[in-house]
């Protein structure tokens, strides 16, 4: 059967014809995908070539150091995929009719088909930029064919589009209910793919809760499963300061929550590593001037308003802190702050977020190198701080990236290289794109993960009626459903649309740590990484659901504690449809 | 420091005086506590009494078998205890200042005076009633007092109380940043306590979704961590049939949802054992009329309207079934069936769970023995349905339970004995007690965890618009300062209020499965908790946030992965009372 870019019409249409068995679930979905009902088998003993000569991969393969090679990341890519195939998969009982998994996957006493090789051709070679590029600097696009004899084979561009197929090779295969064998019943499969946005990420707030590195990592490995590319660590805000910066070790020493709640150089080289070796970008923010509050348990001396009372009056949140706007000891201390951040970024990134968000003016009133909150006053300020902080960044080879206030809200000016984060919806990405400005949407009407749970602020009697029943301020909770309903480029003109580079799904952590954050992110995010990598033609919630509740699968299997898509009533084969509201 | 009862006009001001040091953060909160200042530890060293006689404990031991006996069960609850303590404890660095973990927690350098005994007696005898109480049979009152020198000692009535203590014992200790040392820096310690309510559960829906045993046990410690005492397991419904019947073998052979993901009597006599030996009755709920689609798979001639369409015509999500009201044959087949599972009810429980909620009267117009809709044919076949069903139960020796809508909307006559099981809020409770039945109360509006996350149903481009952007039926999410500020016997008479025996936290799970049902039920499971266990004079959100967010960290350390209550800048000492609104 055909699944064509243009799936729309066909999309119920194929749910009936699937029904009684697993669909073949690639997610996110590919732009053309053509699969048979032959079955094919496969093992750990898959040979695997790479430009045609033997790639010698074994599990648990996880290439070292910050020179990145080709071979190497295919080799790791491979070795992740194996695994996923044959040590994380899972039997579908929940994709299968009702009590007929054992009747109807395939015999283990007939004669088995193995996939016995797995040729893999990149056709372009990689630059330095493919490891760390700006948006549309690398082609993630790829083939992946396997035919009915078992011979299977990808073709790429790039190594990025190598591991993307590989994910999808991964997602083939189950495993039979018997033991540890592994089948398609799906070949012939052939998937010509290639991702609709360039910048498809999740944003990750280590600053509010302190978060192990091994959290960050398991979030890197299910983003790869979702074919996205760019992890944003929000690396400090004004609660705690868990970066550390070898020349300035005081704010992490008394910044950070507590002794061990830090990330060494080591620890930061290890996650922006193993990153790009999934085809991950990693992004890192130090957000300015405002979420800075922390900083004055080191520095008072460049912070405004350190935990001002009440808050509400000088900040979004607990506790306030800005950078003082006009006082000589800031620029020392940014530029000792980035020369010893951006060398340890510029390795593995294109990018570097200087935040933007949230300043408030009021507090500057509490600046005593400012005392106004006069935006006549504050706004050429501002202009100078965010000159003289992006010539930094420029300086060490990497691009600016801002919350969009900067220049939507506080006229500031800012260079056409600057890649603008947009939060506040589709009037503010309209407004952007209109003047040129290249953006990423993280509409927090669609894409903010934390909200919707209610607050996390406490109530006293005084304002106890006023904010009962306690819904926080981007309430509704985001459903998977209307994640997916997003179209960051909708009423755009071709124009603006293609300065949307993409988007990122955004989980703040005032609520949310590592107990929880896979319950947070996933499914939901996947939901998004759909939208970001597929295109919107004939993309639609019915046909969707059916392969995310498989793909959620997937990623259980693969030890993150996703959500549910649905109930195992509604993932049962001819059930696939039975969930609608009808 | 003395906390008493009545703890609303000094609770901020203890926050305050405790802002730099762990709260003592007993949850839920007892009746009544002293601390001291003073520093002890414990080990894995410590002898205990039970009545005088040396109580041989050892770590994981779990009483085995269907004859309970006293010192079985408090030496169970001994080893759970002292794991707790020295197996499964942490390290409050989230509690104390920043960066002062080390510099205030006690030294492990000076001289260490040991808890090196704790003596416990029982000064009631325990009955069969015991172990499987009617609301109000059995006394869970508890003192606990620990002196300066060590000696700690424990007196409560029945061994639930002993159990209900030795919990807060587990409560009292931190483990030490250096190693596994473990203290309490406030000694000595006094502790006068007993429940608010006899009736405090959490419903767990083993039916739309599956749950291994071990997610039902570890569910099960950790309601006994919050001193709760009832686990209603709402055991089928219309998507799955997961409890094996053994007169009936086929409602699980074709009704669970796969082979393998259903419940054994093994099973379930393994589970409701270990609810017990934590002193929860485990409560079975066999749902009918409504909510019984699935035993159409196996026995078709009792049921009505199995997966009728569109299913919203007739029943509250699919597939629909009610059983038949006026088939000879639903008769025989509910006298095997009960004959059966009352049997495997009765040893170890005083209830038994007959549903009764959401019956569509118009699916009966699809059931060939009734075909019409009209409530005067509908109810005196529903009072002759429920008169039997109870007469069932009653012959076993249980006490039946129902959902509201069998008196309320039926208008169909109950039994005096019969506990209601309320959801429709404030109102029915007023009208329930004010006709004398005794109810325990499930509000959606507060106590439906799984709401408020969205729609669990998929839409089609036909209703799409009008569903947007996809709430639930019972939005919002329940925040558990929500769930906090509920009271179940809000403005009624001291009469009525004596008939609501307690409540139950509902986690209905079309769309939780093991993997998230922790984040789901806690930490606001525990808010209702302390609602159904601690007195309401003097709770306030703001000193219950602080204790419920140390509470939360235990939890994490002994395995349960509950959501957070703060993010660690909200939690840590001064800033105990930062994260109010102001």
């Amino acid at each position: 059967m055909l699944l064509p870019n243009c799936r729309g019409v066909f999309g119920l249409l194929l749910s009936l014809l699937l029904a009684s068995t697993p669909v073949l679930a690639i997610w996110p979905a590919p732009s053309s995908i053509s699969t048979g009902e032959s079955t094919l088998w496969i093992g750990s003993g898959l040979s695997v070539t790479y430009n045609g000569k033997i790639l010698p991969w074994t599990f648990g393969y996880e290439p070292k150091g910050s020179k990145f090679s080709s071979s190497e990341i295919v080799k790791g890519g491979v070795a992740r995929a194996m695994k996923s195939i044959v040590q994380t998969n899972f039997v579908p009982w929940m994709l299968y009719n009702r009590m007929e998994l054992e009747t109807t996957e395939p015999s283990l006493l007939k004669y088995k088909t193995y996939i016995t090789h797995l040729d893999i051709t990149q056709s372009g070679t990689d630059t330095s930029k493919t490891f760390k590029p700006l948006a549309g600097e690398v082609d993630e696009s790829y083939t992946l064919n396997v035919d009915k004899s078992g011979k299977a084979s990808i073709k790429a561009v790039s190594s990025t589009g190598v591991l993307r197929a590989l994910e999808s090779f991964s997602q083939l295969f189950f495993q039979h209910s018997k033991g540890p064998f592994f089948y398609t019943k799906s070949a012939p499969v052939s998937i010509t793919d290639k991702p609709e946005y360039d910048h498809r990420g999740v944003l990750f707030d280590v600053s509010r809760s302190f978060f192990p590195v091994d959290s960050i990592l398991r979030t890197i490995d299910a983003m790869a499963y979702n074919k996205m590319n760019r992890i944003h660590i929000h690396a400090t805000d004004s609660q705690s300061w868990p970066l550390e910066i070898p020349a300035l070790p005081e704010l992490h020493q008394k910044g950070a929550y507590a002794q061990g709640k830090s990330y060494s150089p080591a620890d930061l080289a290890k996650i922006q590593q193993y990153a790009i070796n999934r085809g991950i970008q990693p992004i890192i923010e130090i957000d300015t001037p405002g979420h800075f509050g922390i900083a004055a348990l080191s520095h008072p001396e460049i912070v405004a308003g350190w935990d001002s009372a009440p808050w509400s009056a000088y900040c979004a949140e607990p506790p306030c802190g800005q950078i003082r706007l006009n006082e000589p000891r800031v620029d020392p201390f940014l530029d000792k702050l980035m020369n010893d951040i951006l060398p340890r970024v510029s390795p593995y990134s294109a990018y570097f977020h200087t935040g933007g968000d949230e300043v408030n003016f009021n507090m500057y009133n509490l600046d005593p190198t400012v005392g106004t909150n006069d935006s006549a006053v504050i706004v050429p300020l501002l202009q100078k701080f965010i000159d003289k902080h992006h010539a930094r960044v420029r300086k060490a080879g990497l691009v600016p990236m801002v919350w969009e206030e900067i220049p939507a809200d506080y006229n500031v000016t800012i260079g056409k290289d600057v890649v603008i984060q947009s939060w506040l919806g589709d009037e503010a990405i309209a407004s952007l794109t209109a003047k040129g400005h290249k953006v990423i949407s993280s509409n927090y009407n669609y894409w903010y993960l934390d909200c919707g749970r209610g607050q996390w602020l406490n109530f006293g009697q005084a304002e106890f009626d006023t904010f009962y029943p306690f819904p926080d301020w981007c309430s509704p909770y985001k459903n998977w459903r209307l994640i997916y309903s997003y179209n960051p480029r909708a009423n755009l003109t071709a124009e603006q649309a293609k300065l949307v580079l993409g988007g990122e799904l955004a989980a703040w952590s005032e609520s949310i740590d590592d107990a929880t954050i896979d319950d947070i992110l996933w499914p939901r995010a996947s939901a998004a990484g759909e939208v970001l990598w597929s295109s919107p033609e004939g993309r639609t919630q019915l046909e969707a659901s059916t392969r995310l509740a498989e793909f959620r699968e997937r990623l259980i299997a693969r030890g993150i504690k996703s959500g549910t898509v649905h109930m195992p009533y509604c993932t049962q084969g001819s059930n696939s449809t039975a969930c609608q509201y009808l």
